[in-house]
């Protein structure tokens, strides 16, 4: 048997020791419920504090109230989304603009949004999957006499293609029209310096197991406390998190992700041009051995860990069906449904051509990968391609 | 230093250790998302299904299709009751009953439908905190007329004070009068054995953190594809869960969830029962010192390690306080807000004398604690009320 590579770290990212090791005493020594009013409660409350402190940090903000945890970025989206138009179970009029790219845990929600009433705007992206500021200007303008509030929301890093936003553009043009910006950051943090003033956003979305803390922890982050105001809960109860998510707080998975935080903020630029550096491996391989191939968004400004390879005239299934044979796990940026290949919503809203586009695999690594992974990742799907 | 005490098992438990070694691989060695066609993610899938399979045998479930996870009990409350009324953001005619003992977990919930247009009942409780079934009995034949759903839901067992509800007689006439039935039962699943089909409730909400798992995982249990098929989702994306709570499934929490489920399983009985025989020796220890006490529910069929005590003419903040200082974590049954005490809803709802529920507070045990630890629960608390 061949080692295993695992390259779909944009699926989820294995916790990092570091980050389990902070975690690990607040199961069974440290098990606290932070609403508590004993010694054991407040321990628990001094964990949820610090690690708040440090979200707060890695994105630039001073003010630590803005971080809302939640159960992961699906939630988050949903708090950002959802708690701008609904309160109380009622859906407010109002507008949202999103992209053509976006994930389904934001397509979803806004979609609900516009069987209620909301108009909903879905901005269309260029062959690079970039939305063009423009396009957002011109809804902007249109949405003029809307009554209700006004959000758009936009992801920082496309989760196949790596690709970036012109967050900071795009948040300057919602705010001169009086509306407010959601970006679903999940595939960004952890992975290249966000810095939430200056990318201007109200609302970022972080993913704990996007970064090497474990699933089952997120956050909502408000940019300022106005932005924070204007969210109503969707969950009710015990009105932890400010009111604003009520439900026992996940003090060990909130721990990890303040701890995976500290991590990124120590050590990210250099890790992410460490990893970026891997990327010609592959690329270089594939030409060397004749392998026709485009990276999808290539010529836009992308994550540094993330391919979406779009190799020609292939399925996607086979290459993928080819590279579990080698132990490699990777994941399709086509799906297959009852026998008749599709390619994703995202290649499609890029407007990719079929050849390449069913034939996409989408490969991304991450901090514990290496040099000699990338050369045996290489060597196989050339195998594969073969 | 006094070694601390932890007698607040009902806010939250440790972390069993034999949950916390089932759990840890799913953190970094296999750290797969089950969305993935690959053998990392196809690991994750069979600890997925695994871990279902154990929740619903502990319920006494075959089918295992009705177990939903969740990020909490919170969470599972609002599938139940929000994804019974509410469909796409917004919130259909109905009906719903409530007893007054419910937790904010429900009792949030039920306020938001209420005022959407759901008929929303509360039943009240007796001095013992316990539903009258005749109560539910005439509250069903009254909303015979209504349109749209009719849920009745009633805990199983009471966070404050451990009363249990007579739950198969309550769902028997939820049953005769069409409507369906809902029960939380965070605090009693792992502490009691429950039987899900003998219950005959239609949903049945589990908390991982009240039963040895961590913070973060609970799961909504459907006793039929006929009480599933009628909920609708609360969160919209990837489409996990079978479509009713998307977002990238907390493995390791539900891994650690399955395992508490099959410990509960080995065991519970004999444990329970061992749990039980530790209350005379606080009780006993009480009378002897000649600190006047009643147990709220007292009469009542109850939790084995629960006693919510109200010790006569005391403030509940003054004990509180004093056992900090003896290291002793437990909770109060009456709360103090800005200077002035009052009693918690549900001993209000019992109607409880105020000599006896001002100073009320909720003591309760689990696996880890011994006859010594409760001896010195008791030689501190004599000294405190001296």
């Amino acid at each position: 048997m061949p080692r295993p590579l695992y390259f779909d770290c944009n699926a989820t990212t294995p916790v990092h020791p570091r980050v389990l090791e902070a975690m690990l005493p607040y199961f069974s020594r440290h098990p606290g419920n932070p609403g508590c009013a004993h010694d054991v409660g407040l321990m628990a409350k001094q964990a949820l504090d610090r690690a708040r402190a440090r979200v707060a940090a890695l994105v630039g903000l001073e003010q630590t109230d803005g971080v809302i945890f939640t159960g992961g970025a699906t939630e988050a989206n949903h708090l950002a989304l959802l708690g701008t138009f609904m309160r109380e179970g009622l859906v407010a009029p109002g507008w949202l603009a999103v992209s053509s790219v976006e994930h389904p845990a934001v397509l979803g929600p806004a979609r609900v949004l516009e069987r209620r009433g909301v108009q909903v705007v879905v901005l269309p992206v260029d062959g690079r999957g970039v939305v063009a500021p423009a396009t957002l200007e011109e809804a902007l303008r249109r949405s003029a006499g809307v009554v209700g509030p006004r959000l758009v929301s936009v992801m920082l890093a496309n989760n196949e293609t790596g690709v970036l936003q012109s967050l900071a553009e795009l948040a300057a043009m919602a705010h001169a029209h009086g509306a407010l910006l959601h970006t679903d950051a999940a595939q960004a943090v952890g992975k290249i310096p966000v810095h939430l003033p200056a990318l201007g956003a109200d609302y970022l979305t972080i993913a704990g197991h996007k970064m090497y803390a474990p699933k089952g922890v997120g956050a909502l982050v408000c940019a300022s406390a106005a932005a924070r105001a204007r969210l109503s809960p969707l969950v009710f109860g015990g009105g932890q998190e400010g009111g604003l998510r009520s439900g026992t707080e996940n003090i060990p998975g909130i721990v990890a992700l303040g701890e995976a935080c500290a991590l990124a903020a120590e050590d990210l630029p250099a890790e992410a041009r460490r990893q970026e550096a891997l990327a010609p491996i592959l690329l270089d391989a594939l030409a060397a051995a004749g392998v026709p191939f485009v990276v999808h968004g290539q010529t836009a400004p992308r994550l540094p860990q993330t391919l979406s390879l779009g190799l020609r005239d292939r399925r996607a299934g086979d290459v993928l069906s080819g590279l579990v044979m080698e132990d490699v796990a990777v994941s399709g940026g086509a799906a297959c449904h009852g026998g008749t290949a599709s390619m994703s919503g995202v290649l499609q809203a890029m407007g990719v051509a079929p050849e390449y586009g069913l034939g996409t695999i989408r490969i991304s690594w991450g901090r514990f990968t290496t040099v000699g992974d990338m050369r045996e990742l290489a060597s196989r799907l050339v195998r594969v391609c073969r």
